[in-house]
């Protein structure tokens, strides 16, 4: 009987085609198969290759998205949430094809709960739009990721970027989540309320899933108060390892540092180049304090003399608002500003994590390598969190320059985790570092979460090729 | 042959008892049958019935535990995970029967990485014995539940408590969990990295599944660097509605307070009769501010200030430290002080937390209902996180009383519910609120929580009966 079915299930392509005529029927005008708008929402961002879906179908509620996966299921086809396509490690592919559902019309600000400090938006807000709608309320939602990326992935990828240091991640940040099961089905995975112990902790397991389990229609997000004061540092040091030393010791000495980013001296070359700045070209801590003006003050005060302590220093100090945005808008731009470094070469950001302790160490030895292979590789880092990114830029069409990167690429991974630390702080796994996750987490957790996969999307619709293969 | 199998297969109570032949030939002075035990083993805490374990094994390392849970797994007899016995909702019950695992011996301190802000503790490690062995390296755990939990039990029911309101529950605070799987085998979460975005998150599924996905035999923490000042306060108000209107004002002013606790007027009166104080006998605030000293002078005008506005105060303070543990152990009294409000009675902490704007609504209903019922139920709260309990005292024996009570809670919960908030903040589901979780998940969060339950304990014998029943 078995093997009855399996001769009369048509394949994929088929069933694919099945789809589309499908949703062609009930979304129109929603659905898109060219494919300049396909090989849009696939991988873009690095040197994994372009994987398009065979329709993307532009969702403008959760009932559309129901539908959709209603669809792909009984038919057993893949289905790819999209957000804003600023993922770096392959999680909008469609490896085996399939639907891709873009979320970027589910756009809404669905509520602000002052009183509560949360909001409920949509998946495809991003994070500037909702941070310009919160303001006149006093509110902003800190997590920065540097890209305009949507919240519905940020929640995916359990993002976190340069605020983390002292609001946390996504992880930490997520109150609820409205989510389409691979049957179609809703399920809400907690109430408003800001605690609870009422279960399994099902909003820590979507956030981060990468799609794998279930498509995010909604987001009930904490929300914080636009700091009273808020100052921004420039801390110049002798040396990489100083700057490292002096993140250390401020973050043992719990002053409360809402950024705390470090740029190498490569890095700050390029940002000077790209973004008009006249930095001097030594290893460099950025920084911002958030607080009452007194505190601000004498957070910057006890930084500064840490710093000292290592050599660094003296802090250049922007207060004023459009000199912090420069300021900032620089650190973010560090990927478009290494492009220049080498004209024609993709940008791959690595993003490992270690324990603070081996942070100088592991920067370190990173460096050595970078300059040992020959590589052009400028590092910045969310330094507070024991995160740190080189933007190594590969000729991917020269085979020996692609080897040579990634032979780096799995020294430095090799060496975070062989120091307690993890493949990726905050970019995730998606198709790029699946062959990590065995050496990351042991047999065991693995199997773990494949059970768990297995479970939730017994038919592996879900953005299948991701996280996990089971 | 599924017939077959059934009748050829032992009954529960036969294949119980040889396991725990089996268990005594491999840790035979570690396994006690005897009854005082077993009952001291089980729930001991509140009105829910004493349902023992048929034996209980004092495991003393992770090996110990893996053998007794490999035993079980061959025979299906369930397994009971058991700290130090202060749950309150029947955790450590076993309705079944079967084999309760003692984790009490397992208290070491594995690790304490002062660079990193992080130790690695056995579960059987209790807060208390863990803050006097990091007081000397100028570092402490702040979640503090009042009661002298396990480590490994206030992960298992995500336990929050007084400290929550600043430095979260422990879903934030634990970095990594050693886990014994229903199979026997060893996982790790995670590594010691402070963010990652490696994969589904283990840990926090762990944290809070109260034992029912597997036993915890290693904790990572995140630790806290002591402050360099501490200053605890006590802010009297004419009403409970001004005092958590005071409260609101304070969250929402971005106050960062280190607890802030309210005490009614009922709970007062029986803390002064307890702990000897000599307290007004009107709502009130128990407060703590942590910083430097110029920070938590400022922080304590701030909120003078602010509660000024709600007619409370003048606040007293308390920053000398045996004046501040006078004042925090009266509060965590709470518990132990209203027994003697109606003496021979249980008892019963309820535990519903609500978004903060509905906390003075839903704490005026609550008290309305208690006058309204005669019931005596002073009111104490974490209610910077909207969270708040009522030790309600209950004659168990008088069916009437019984039955009221029952009423009272079934109220309190659907009100909370009503208001977007849970039925429990931090105390957990076990047998007493599965009952609640239908309505406060929904059907299709719940059928996750079960396939999830399926997929990792397909036996059914990691502390079954808890959280969801499958």
């Amino acid at each position: 009987m078995v093997v009855a079915a399996a001769k009369s299930e048509p394949a994929l392509q088929e069933r694919i085609v099945e789809a589309i005529e499908s949703l062609r029927s009930l979304l129109d005008h929603k659905l898109v198969t060219n494919l300049a708008v396909r090989e849009q929402h696939a991988n873009i961002t690095t040197y994994l290759p372009n994987e398009p879906a065979d329709a993307v179908v532009f969702a403008e509620c959760t009932e559309d998205v129901q539908a959709i996966v209603r669809i792909c299921a009984d038919l057993d086809v893949p289905v790819i949430p999209w957000g804003a396509g600023t993922s770096l490690e392959g999680h909008v592919n469609a490896p085996l094809g399939g639907i891709c559902v873009d979320l970027s019309r589910m756009n809404r600000i669905l509520a602000v709960n002052t009183d509560d400090l949360d909001c409920v938006i949509e998946p495809g807000v991003t994070r500037k739009r909702l941070n310009e709608e919160l303001r006149d309320q006093g509110l902003f939602f800190p997590l920065d990721p540097g890209a305009d990326a949507s919240l519905g992935g940020m929640a995916s990828t359990r993002c976190s970027g340069t605020n983390a240091v002292r609001y946390g991640t996504m992880k930490d940040n997520v109150l609820s989540l409205k989510v389409v099961t691979p049957a179609g089905e809703v399920l809400t995975t907690a109430t408003r309320a800001r605690k609870s112990s009422a279960g399994y902790d099902l909003t820590r397991l979507y956030v981060g899933a990468e799609g794998t389990l279930g498509i995010i229609t909604e987001i009930t997000l904490k929300l914080h108060g636009i700091p009273e004061a808020i100052s921004a540092a420039v801390c110049p040091f002798p040396t990489v390892e100083a700057a490292c030393n002096t993140v250390i010791a401020t973050i043992q000495s719990g002053i409360p540092v809402a950024r705390i980013e470090l740029l190498d001296e490569v890095q700050v070359k390029a940002s000077n180049a790209y973004a008009k700045l006249d930095l001097a070209e030594t290893p460099t801590l950025f920084l911002e304090f958030h607080g009452t003006e007194a505190n601000v003050h004498e957070q910057a005060q006890r930084f500064g003399a840490l710093a000292a302590e290592y050599g660094g220093g003296p802090s250049v100090f922007a207060v004023k608002p459009e000199e912090r945005s420069k300021l900032w808008q620089a650190r973010h731009d560090a990927y478009w500003s290494a492009l220049p470094l080498r004209p024609g070469a993709k940008a791959v950001a690595t993003d490992v994590c270690v324990p603070i302790s081996r942070l100088a160490e592991c920067v370190m030895e990173t460096k050595r390598d970078i300059v040992e292979m020959g590589l052009v590789a400028p590092i910045v880092g969310h330094v507070g969190d024991g995160n740190f990114h080189t933007t190594l830029m590969v000729d991917v069409a020269d085979p020996d320059d692609f080897a040579k990167a990634k032979l780096y690429m799995a020294r430095l991974i090799e060496r975070a985790l062989a120091m307690g630390g993890t493949c990726t702080g905050e970019h995730g796994i998606g198709q790029g570092k699946m062959k990590y996750m065995a050496a990351e987490h042991g047999g065991e957790a693995l199997e773990a979460m494949r059970a768990i996969k297995r479970a939730l999307d017994p038919k592996n619709i879900m953005n299948p090729g991701k996280i996990v293969a089971i």
